[in-house]
């Protein structure tokens, strides 16, 4: 049986409000009962209730994540970067999935206001004009991590995709690359897919080589690159491919081996995100590396600053991104 | 501004007790009251405080997760499980990150009991005497995943790791190898990986083909595989190799591949877990495969129960592995 506070109270020989003020620091306890009181509460391993002490204060020290697939190797890693810093504020985590349905992404923020948490992590692919309602209706301070709001209404942490693509792509010229097909995301609200499709477009069309064609939009799975690669050689002359994500980029190269063309050798592939498995994959992925962890962290920081009223230098932090070459051109 | 109870009450011209009724779905209202308290919470889109709810029901609807790391691809599947069986049941899940330290996993332990969870799903490489009595104090149902109790006192769910490794090690034998290297999870406590190591050492004793010099032992890292078959290969001849984990087999074969070695040409890799990566890396990895996603649903399965203090058949899940050969041994 847990200690309550009537125990401390007991132990301590003082009253269940003398208690009560040393634990919400009240400060009008003389030190020696103070001691008392603190030396009773170890004793006796007594946990203030924190529930109680949240109504008063209207703060749990939780923090919700709504997130759209933990098991998508994208998201751990900025899940790890953020539940590390929230504890060292002494904050707990709380997991939403939502699979990218609108739906459950709007039913996430009514849930996590139900259980008052103080602030949330919001990953989606798009802040459209819906979930930026709810963002405004829950009434809790929220950070958009993975997409930049470009209106600067939600705080966001991302990179410039629009850039880091294009730069991907013209590397692939600069190769020699002249058919050069992009195979990404298919979903048209998803801010920075659209931002890494129009990185493509321009770097091609500058270079007088946009083709039709040479694009594919699936959904951001291994199984999408496949299909993706096999739909577009149909018809196409390809030698070099850049993907929304480092699973479809896999998917593609995996794909070409299974036809005999060997890639870097016959076909130049770069990735997008640089996930765990981009630096250990055969061959080595080339990629356009987010900061996931970093993203994760800064993205909680700033959101610590938001929930502590603290000035904040900007609320829309784009980090860098790293072209990472390795093995998957040359 | 968020609907009070009071509002409610106002505008269903009710008292705030009669709110109350309904909410506690206390059988003393007439069902047209009933309807119009309804209705108002409906129109004011009013949310009860939930923590005030917690408060007197002592319940929080909300699961404790305490996992090693979430960015370790082990995990992510087994959470993902876990929430969705959940979220059925309307639990939120809460997660604290321990890298295996078991001062972190004791103080998750307290932090959860702070939080009120409901229960606690386990994830950690050991139930030693220590987070037994943790488990014990913190007087909430835990159940262990990934970790089996053989003792029987926390509820576990898991594989057999012993005929796993040993079914692996038999197939290697069974293809004609002899020189059977382990590379596997130094931690002497951790239970699970002591059942492979002791699976691969029974294997080869059968055969008569134990041999000290092919045992490499370090953390479950995709270096230490890297590391490890590089240590074996100074003095010894190795045509096969069974690993710990994925990560590690992945190194295993890209360390071989740096020396000119191949895969399955050469040596014969076996992996245990079969993460996501273990069906898409070249050469697709032939693994024990451990039901990951099943693991967290059963469990949060099994944990609800004991929450709602249902009956349950048994409290020790060993649920079936499967021997996945694909490309890395032939």
């Amino acid at each position: 049986m847990a200690a309550s506070i009537k125990d401390v109270a007991k132990e301590a020989n003082v009253s269940i409000a003398t208690v009560s003020r040393v634990l919400n620091d009240i400060d009008v306890v003389n030190q020696e009962t103070k001691q008392r009181v603190l030396d009773a509460i170890e004793k006796l391993d007594y946990r203030p209730n924190i529930l109680a002490r949240s109504l008063k204060t209207q703060r749990s020290s939780t923090i919700g994540i709504i997130i759209p697939d933990i098991s998508n190797s994208l998201y751990p890693e900025i899940v790890r970067g953020a539940e590390d810093l929230a504890s060292i504020y002494n904050y707990n985590i709380m997991l939403c999935n939502t699979d990218l349905d609108k739906n459950r992404e709007k039913e996430s923020f009514n849930i996590l206001r139900e259980k008052m948490v103080d602030g949330i992590i919001y990953m989606g692919d798009s802040l459209d004009a819906d979930i930026k309602a709810a963002i405004k209706n829950s009434g809790i301070p929220v950070v958009s991590v993975g997409t930049m709001d470009d209106e600067d209404e939600v705080p966001s942490i991302g990179i410039d995709s629009y850039s880091g693509a294009k730069e991907a792509v013209e590397y692939l010229i600069s190769l020699g690359n002249k058919n050069i097909a992009y195979i990404g995301y298919d979903r048209e609200t998803a801010l920075e897919h659209e931002k890494i499709y129009a990185g493509y477009r321009d770097a091609m069309s500058n270079a007088g080589l946009l083709n039709e064609n040479l694009v594919y939009r699936g959904n951001l799975k291994y199984e999408q690159g496949i299909a993706g690669i096999n739909k577009i050689t149909e018809s196409q002359q390809v030698d070099g491919v850049i993907c929304g994500c480092d699973q479809m980029a896999i998917g593609v190269i995996n794909a070409l081996r299974e036809k005999g063309i060997k890639v870097p050798e016959d076909v130049n592939v770069i990735g997008f995100d640089n996930i765990a498995l981009a630096a250990v994959y055969h061959p080595k992925l080339t990629t356009v590396a987010r900061p996931l962890y970093d993203m994760g962290s800064v993205g909680m920081r700033l959101l610590i600053k938001l929930i502590n009223k603290l000035p904040i230098e900007e609320s829309y932090y784009r980090l860098p991104y790293e072209f990472v070459k390795r093995d998957s051109c040359k």
